[in-house]
């Protein structure tokens, strides 16, 4: 069953969230990915966010652009963990979807992630860190992801040549 | 009958918008103001949101802070016109309300205002300009509300002195 | 007899405000496009935004890029609702743009939506939902793509895969 | 034992971050409130976060301002979740303290909150969020926190007057 | 008669703009103040400046805050030398009112000088440069100016002590 | 003998600075244009700005990039008009170069005209207008130029096609 | 005799530049503190930085705020190393300076600190740390200065009450 | 023996960070280039910051981008001189780098330079130029560097035709 929702406000913001997906496959972490737009389905993002914890969801994950209202309105509608990724959009870069996402007002918490790629792994990774809590396999999984990205620093101080 | 509702996302934006409400007043037009906040009242925002129609309601101002929804999710539910007021926030000055207002995805319009107090005052006057429409009396109170303003403007002139 | 004049500050601005027609003919509303630059046609910009009720228009949308000074100046002449479209300007991605149209001293308002093409075709949504309010035909029609955005987002989720 | 480490980069910090363990305070949840700063204690800072599983700590929150590394660099060094609370700086208000924290590569993600006062009480209850996947009665209290927030927003429209 | 025209786009720029004054003052350089809002009194707006020019100005100085349409719709209806001052404004310091009057498009050029007093004690400096290309005596007093400067600044130096 | 000189930081600000001198020479004005660093060649600038007026020049014309300081070191050193124009730059797309240039202290103006072309075509057109208060064929010239630009855009509305 | 040269664009910068001189004290480096405004004494900053070395100065740290040259400029004639200290500006918070100051072209650097009274202390420090390279005594008073921050750092974890 | 260690937080950076080893050739500087990441590396990075004095490195060149904390944690570790270059990051264009970088406690500095390549190359003469302070050398080649650029940058003037 599904721990996880990769939830995003347009098929668009896919190639950005495809890398949560992936992340959480290296990661055996089971999810379900989905679109719900915040300002065209209003009522499934109601619906879905607020069954979200009896339906088995540990983590939402969600990826939104520009006035990037759906991991807000998501937290607004549940008390589970909702993490947010800012899409990197057209004119302002992201810097729009970042202010939308992160400056919720007390009460109402998205852990938010960095603009566009880094984030979506990211939001993966800290979702596993907050299954992990629970679930020493996957805490050592994440050792292990660290272990070879620090093997993998270490080794492309090789690659320095021209 | 109240044909504008303004909506406000806590009460500590009120300061802000009863300038919108002040304006209202000046022209005649009567309103609702009330608080809905989006994140701590999204029932209520849905319900009022998809309602506003029936309920009599011709356009709907809200004015929000920060990580703002207020406005775009009160549009995403209605298809009256939303303005939006960014309300000066504590640590950006308003330049996350005003991104998180104005930076919809196409199909669904919020009209956005000015950061602040001249936002709140020309978020009734628009409203009033829109219900003009179908209002002469209202159109010649506007008019005659834009000639007081340039008599203002004009007479300030003699008060440049030191 | 159009009801909206789509007016742009420069036929550069064109890409981006063909989005405005194309969305008002999506929606069966009557509408002239035309060229008025505030800074090269200063004379015509007061003709046309002066004259603009009496000629029947109910709603002018206005884009502009840079220092975009043709919505808040034809809004200085006219009571009509003026809904600005800030153009995704070279350097400043459209950042001038906007903060030139949104932040309008109190007194004459403009409406203002987001960067680029998404402001456009919201430009057009709302000048609809602003002259739907006399013409219920129009407000389904509104209701209509609504739907029309709802289903094809529900739909876009079936496109996640890699 | 203390379940969830609140770090804070300098002790000039502590106005903002007391807000996070008063609302930890408020949903019972045991805590630890320290000064690590990166910058002048960064052996501390690798000792603390490499041994805060061992210790017992589920989630770390970090606050710090300007060039902001403290939760960045404590998520370097553990697999436990990391909240970042980016602290509004004098000159440039937060801005590079916020972009600091969550502009994170690939690899080592830190959940971050808003700026200042609101991000300190969220990322409180954030961790509430994450330790309540495995205590139910946490959980309910934060369901209660939620519906007495939502009781007080509906109250404070009454507030609305002048 | 005067060769200065300063304008201003209401009353409450005065506190700014009287330092262009106080400056044109001491370089006897003969001016006239005077507010003219370009949203409130567009038709003065337009007279004005094209009327300027046989009116005997050589140099017009306009100075506004946030959506500052005035120096370039006074640039718009001459072919005077305008010269632009940025006043600061309450939520964003006065970027808009920088960015609304400095990004004119190609065509009609407004010189613009820095935000808020420096900005309007410069716009006179430079009116005078303008000025003094054809009166010599002016152009004595201006490097009298500087030199004046320059001296203070020298003696200063003399002040660094606590 | 030339009335104009055109300078410019880098060879590499050829492309923007050239349409300055094209726009020169539409208006029949004699100039100069050279390469002088503030930072490589600073005895240079120094020699060049200080001897500028006796080298018969009216106007002084300087582009710069990133940290741009050869308008306002131009400035330092004459009390010529000294135009500004900020050259877009690699990151920051021009907005260093337009605070280095435009936020000149009290005492020292840099009339800046927009980041890029249109600043640079600009500051030929307002060092023509400022020539041309000595010298009315050229104001004439101004005038033909802008009434070309005028019959251009309002031809340019026969373009809106798709 | 004076090892360093600490040199602000005006007396109204010395509140933040006193802090490099008392931290130079601290770490008993011998230095003159003079005003040499970039734009008001362009001469006395030629004649200064082009003889700085042999004066026998190793370092040079210079604050300044808005378009602020002087960091750059002193450099530009020298080729010791310049450091540079944004001092928090009026309108724009300093981001002005910070950008006048680091964004140097290639061939010219500028060493650039924080924004403040922080940027105007590590200047003194990097200097320390740039003269300790060849006195071994300043090199232990450094670390020293380190331990005593380490220490004042750990101990104000005891003054985190309520 | 190596006297300037050029460290990295990614092979990514190369591009721009070897830019800083040609220059550090040119000059004649020993040096060693090698990858540590602060985020997936910072046990190296402690180890190496801390023994780098030993190690006979006079001075530290790091570059980083987005939340950049390597040269922040480097100088947190050393009392060397470290020197910061920000990375162009892909959505924030090097902002986030360089506020990552420049922002720093009092206590702490990091001698920041431009973003990007300019930046890469001037970490590298700055660096010569404080080894200079004791390799007259050195401080020869420096100048002829620096007379080397002039004559590029004077004869650079005679391109400019079209």
């Amino acid at each position: 069953m599904a721990k996880v929702a990769v939830v995003m406000g347009s098929a668009s913001d896919w190639p950005t969230m495809r890398n949560t997906c992936t992340t959480l496959q290296q990661l055996g972490i089971a999810y379900t990915a989905k679109v719900i737009s915040a300002h065209r389905m209003p009522m499934e993002l109601q619906v879905f966010a607020s069954g979200a914890r009896v339906a088995g969801y540990a983590v939402i994950i969600a990826g939104a652009g520009g006035a990037a209202h759906l991991p807000g309105m998501l937290a607004a509608n549940t008390t589970l963990p909702v993490l947010g990724v800012p899409i990197q959009s057209h004119a302002l870069s992201g810097m729009d979807s970042l202010l939308s996402i992160v400056q919720m007002p007390s009460g109402v918490p998205v852990g938010t992630l960095a603009i566009g790629n880094a984030g979506a792994i990211n939001a993966a990774l800290l979702a596993g860190q907050i299954l992990a809590l629970q679930d020493p396999a996957l805490a050592d999984q994440l050792t292990a992801y660290r272990t070879a990205q620090h093997d993998a620093a270490v080794e492309s101080g090789a690659q320095l040549s021209d």
